[in-house]
């Protein structure tokens, strides 16, 4: 049985992401769909629209077969750290293929551009210090400074988070020496960072969010971009717990924890900055929503990503500590759903599993998991108070999401 | 200008608290009363009804002159440390007595039961250790041992908690070697714990704030039992923010911040005993409410009262080396309001009072008073979302509360 791997976060499952792994697994010639994918927060700092069980469920009706969390030490993370992670996960269940989407579709040009940053490494670094030093954030100074190196033009355009995306995917496979063979086809339309809708039938999900939180008819607004089964699952969430989750609903613990946490606990905190505690601590003071906090923070320096990002470790209490005592790779396979199919390849692949397959939490003691697990209850603070509970313990009672195939 | 002090909560102010106000200046002959009022935390471990600001309010619109805040680090604790505090304040400010209300009314009954403990204190000590190894709380066991003691008949009633709070403030003037003399006159009606209506005119704060609390009504039951400054008062507040102060308030941060930490960092929180955190971190888990949680967490071992204020240092995050790095009496004085008598008396007593006098935070530095801010702010978290930011920075803005008098 031959597998392609996709790595996603489907916050939430759109008709983009049907064509992507449609076309993926044509391109690979694949019976089965493998997806990585970022459990309940996500790499841009924030919660996912609806957990990762009920997101789980949206991939599991359109197309993956198996859907494995990537954990949460690798999810709320640069480019490099989140490729790593993924990487290392579909090399443990012995994945063919990784293919991810880009703008050109063509693999080689990922591979000169990572040629070339070797050969010109030297420069590409002395520029990058050079840009950092005048104060602007590391992924401006990573696009200034290649732009600057001789024959830049030739190669990937460096500030299209994507194609960063791509070229940290490779790098993964090359670093890890790992036998996935990486693989790369058109992305259709709508950029990664799109606020809008731009076509008829696909869009990014970033605006598709956006019609969801801005709009009381936005559900139905996005009907057209999303397949029907992600407009079911959706409305069930809803209905289920009576929220979509965002930034907004955490913003009471956010400040709560700043409020009451000394400098020096903030201090421990997994990319906290000395010195930026106390901006964070002033401007939780005197901000009464989690946007208006980040505008507080917000300076030329940090993207609102890496902020973001920051604030989740704030509201899940993760130290710089728990976050690089471990290895570069997974430790485990956590298996949040599969089809049948699915279950048929990891049937034929259980012995040869380079890591531990999770399908119940309470017999995996690897302390390593605590931060799935602790993500996942801070997770459910984002609901109303008489359905977290419910929630709360799904983490530990929730087997994995199965799918009889027709 | 002769002074009385009292120790006081006042939540909220009612017609008991006045009635012993009056009957103290009396028996004292005193030109001024200078209550000494815990903040926002109270001692048996629960916010205050209403904030310091508006209780400040009812005390000097209800006959007192002068209101200092007693220190978070005093306010919610046992007794023997609250009374050092409240003592070492009244000693500072040069107060001639401390006037405080028993059953008896009868000082010697007191002084006799101080004596009497020191004669017996090894036999006494040793059945309060015989008691507890059976696994009762320490107030219980206390009350056992006493009654053990052969003549303990003759003395006060160890069981009552009012009868231990007189005691410890005497033996905090006699340890302190203070110059307040000691009062005590005799309660009227309803007891400390009361929770029902028992007389036409006088009810406990307990009572006052069941009725506030369980009845649409309940505003306009208290009326007979509380002054109509305090009606107006407590109305007052309510509008302005919505809500009164209660635990449930609360109980979406404490569960927060046990589902966030480790168990090590909740080991370091002040009264936190070596194994209780994990009982704390599991109720959390399963409790929806304040109530359920405490139904969990209490054991025969810990009194009610004990956890609440351990809840209440959790949630304020207050470690164990913060309350016991200093000495056992108030650094400050830190007054929340006077009327033009207090001012008075002030004025005249400014040059020989023994600790420094605050009256506006942001010219007072020392370390100490962090606690009491940063109590204040995690009590402004108890009201809704866009009107606690008003009340977070009332605590460094507000200055004393001044009260002309006619």
């Amino acid at each position: 049985m031959k597998s392609v791997g996709l790595i996603v976060e489907y916050n939430p499952f759109h008709n983009g992401h049907a064509f992507h792994l449609q076309a993926s697994k044509e391109a690979a010639e694949a019976d089965v769909v493998i997806a990585v994918m970022s459990g309940n927060f996500l790499q841009r700092g924030e919660p996912a629209l609806v957990s990762k069980w009920q997101r789980t469920k949206m991939a599991l009706l359109n197309g993956v077969d198996i859907v494995f969390e990537l954990p949460y030490r690798f999810a709320t993370q640069k480019a490099e750290t989140f490729a790593n992670g993924a990487v290392s996960i579909l090399d443990a269940v012995g994945c063919n293929s990784l293919c991810f989407g880009s703008e050109s579709g063509d693999l080689s040009s990922f591979i000169q551009t990572i040629d070339y940053l070797k050969e010109q490494q030297n420069s590409f670094n002395e520029n990058i210090k050079w840009h950092l030093d005048t104060g602007v954030s590391y992924p401006k100074a990573l696009s200034l400074a290649f732009k600057q190196l001789p024959d830049a033009n030739n190669y990937l355009d460096l500030a299209k988070p994507n194609n960063i995306l791509g070229l940290e995917y490779i790098k993964a496979i090359q670093r890890q020496k790992s036998s996935v063979s990486p693989m790369t086809i058109p992305r259709k339309n709508a950029d990664y960072h799109d606020e809008h809708f731009a076509s008829a039938t696909i869009a990014s999900a970033t605006s598709i969010r956006k019609a969801i939180f801005t709009d009381n008819e936005g559900q139905a607004e996005i009907d057209q971009y999303v397949p029907e089964q992600t407009k079911l699952l959706l409305k069930e969430y809803e209905q289920q717990f009576q929220r979509y989750h965002q930034w907004e609903n955490y913003w009471s613990y956010l400040q709560f924890r700043l409020i009451h946490s000394s400098p020096s606990e903030l201090r421990e905190i997994y990319e906290m900055e000395e010195g930026l505690e106390n901006r964070l601590q002033g401007a939780a003071l005197v901000s009464d929503n989690f946007h208006k906090f980040m505008q507080q923070i917000k300076t030329k320096r940090y993207t609102w990503t890496r902020l973001q990002r920051l604030c989740v470790h704030i509201l899940t209490n993760t130290k710089k500590e728990e976050m690089t005592r471990h290895s570069e790779k997974a430790s485990y396979l956590r298996l949040l759903g599969m089809t049948s199919m699915g279950r048929e390849y990891l049937n034929k692949k259980k012995s040869h599993l380079s890591l531990p397959l999770i399908s119940k939490l309470a017999s995996f003691k690897e302390k390593e998991i605590n931060l799935d697990i602790k993500a996942a209850r801070i997770y459910s603070l984002g609901i109303p108070s008489h359905l977290k509970n419910k929630m709360l313990r799904q983490e530990f009672e929730q087997p994995p999401i199965y799918i009889q195939e027709k």
